[in-house]
């Protein structure tokens, strides 16, 4: 059995238009690298970070708290190292925090022979995912270790459900560098909404898990709307109505706050598409004062991977 | 091209627990039979009904508002004569007005040689359905048109989802002899719902849509839920909570108000499962002083069709 493990950590896409705090898609062109090295040392320990500034106390870290919850469930007789090269921007909605909290536990798993099931990596993932968001929730961590489309259907008990993935589905994301935390984005959302509003959400999250069974591009972009959050959050995204105007004329099949934003996210068919869209959102956004930075990305199907 | 033909028009189940208001399925145990006859006289007339007291006037009749949309719209040189042999009782919560709506244009698609889509009939549909529930809704019409389950994306424009349906599936059905008209029904619901109910429902209706497409009972189980409408709704059906503990006692996959009631469904796995659920439904109620009848069902997956 490996001593270490080098993972690739994916960002992911959280809510996706229709399924707020339920639905997710994994990517493929961003990720945090980790390395998890056992040791006889007990305990976890983390000894690098690169890329941006967090911290290396154990329990201030995210990847360092979702890794003590396994641990302390586990109770081996080993210890853990873990070093965190950081790529996904903090803050970003593309599921920073998710990453870390994934990487740290998966690779745990692999380097103790696989004890755990995706479900309960998911599980010990949420303790970590807590300490960034002020909340356990699921829906950037079960497509990173899943892969492709998950539903969480329930946190309590954990129900996450794999849903299939077109061929042909590609995304498109534009990040303005500006951030907004995951909590500040929650306090802007009403408790209630209205029943008409709801009722329109649900036939649209039912749509879209038909129409991804059904391969239905054209069907996904009837169901990519999002009437219950956008309405809210996208007034802390600037020129956020004309990006996705633009996306939009493009082409996308849908556009939509990605998580908890700054990050726009689109879907399309096509790598083409994709490409085109992302020209479309740079044409739109560089007349803004506001730096960022875009990406295309095939849906990733596999989910966090070992790189060695 | 046959100047007369006589069809059955089935009774359906909408909202199914975590899909109000877009959710319906259809049923083979109980249906409307109807005559529609072409006449050289022009216009629509009901010359006979039998079962039930419904009104002969044409615009006050629902079958005959939904006739009038479709015969406005083609403007044909003959005219229609419609007989009801009404078996469904109005105000079941099994879809008889949708029975009506839907047999009159179905029947007159037939014997005009089918110039319209399922779509468009349920457009027409949806003119008589208003009629008597005083809203625009398809959710009892689709299925009865499409069979099996049908998911109502938007009325506006008119988007309906014809989904898979698990080839063991059947219901049982509990009818107390109440009536509980679809307005007062709506007039009970509030306007807004929680976010983070709205959320479990979107996610069970997510979920929902997934089990039907996987085959996946269990997952019906974990899905078959609504805490949007049931909690409001279920006080208008005396001895709602017992009648549903007893079925899911014995197996059900799930139980919940049928429409907008009083009507009472369950799901299960076969055959056997849904007599055992009915004999414990009929057991669970027979002590109450309220008269009731059951029936079982198969799921019936091709909706209204030609007797003669």
């Amino acid at each position: 059995m490996k001593n270490e493990i080098k993972i690739f950590s994916p960002a992911t896409v959280a809510n996706v238009a229709c399924g707020f705090d339920v639905l997710g898609f994994c990517l493929d062109s961003q990720g945090d690298e980790m390395v998890i090295r056992k040791t006889t040392k007990k305990g976890i320990e983390i000894t690098h970070i690169e890329g941006y500034d967090l911290p290396y106390e154990t329990e201030a870290n995210v990847a360092g708290v979702s890794a003590l919850a396994m641990y302390n469930h586990i109770k081996p007789k080993c210890g853990f190292e873990i070093e965190i090269y950081k790529k996904i921007k903090p803050g970003s909605g593309i599921g920073s925090s998710a990453a870390s909290a994934v990487g740290s536990v998966f690779g745990m798993n692999e380097l103790l022979g696989q004890p755990f099931t995706k479900q309960q990596l998911t599980y010990f993932a949420m303790k970590g995912e807590a300490l960034a968001s002020k909340s356990e929730h699921a829906d950037n961590l079960a497509p990173a270790i899943y892969g492709g489309f998950t539903l969480v259907k329930s946190t309590a008990p954990l129900d996450i459900l794999q849903l299939p993935t077109p061929q042909h589905l590609y995304a498109t994301i534009i990040h303005p560098q500006i951030e907004i935390k995951t909590a500040a984005a929650r306090a802007v959302l009403p408790n209630e909404v209205s029943l008409k509003d709801a009722i329109t959400q649900w036939a649209n999250l039912g749509s879209l898990v038909h129409a991804l069974h059904c391969n239905d591009y054209k069907l996904l972009h009837r169901a990519l709307q999002d009437n219950i959050v956008e309405p809210y959050r996208k007034n802390l995204i600037p020129y956020f109505d004309n990006v996705k105007y633009a996306a939009m004329c493009a082409g996308a099949l849908g556009c939509a706050i990605s998580g908890s934003g700054p990050s726009i996210f689109t879907l399309s068919k096509g790598l083409d598409a994709a490409k085109a869209i992302e020209q479309a959102m740079i044409k739109s956004y560089k007349p803004t004062q506001i730096k960022f930075e875009t990406h295309v990305s095939k849906i990733n199907t596999k989910g966090i991977k070992i790189l060695s």
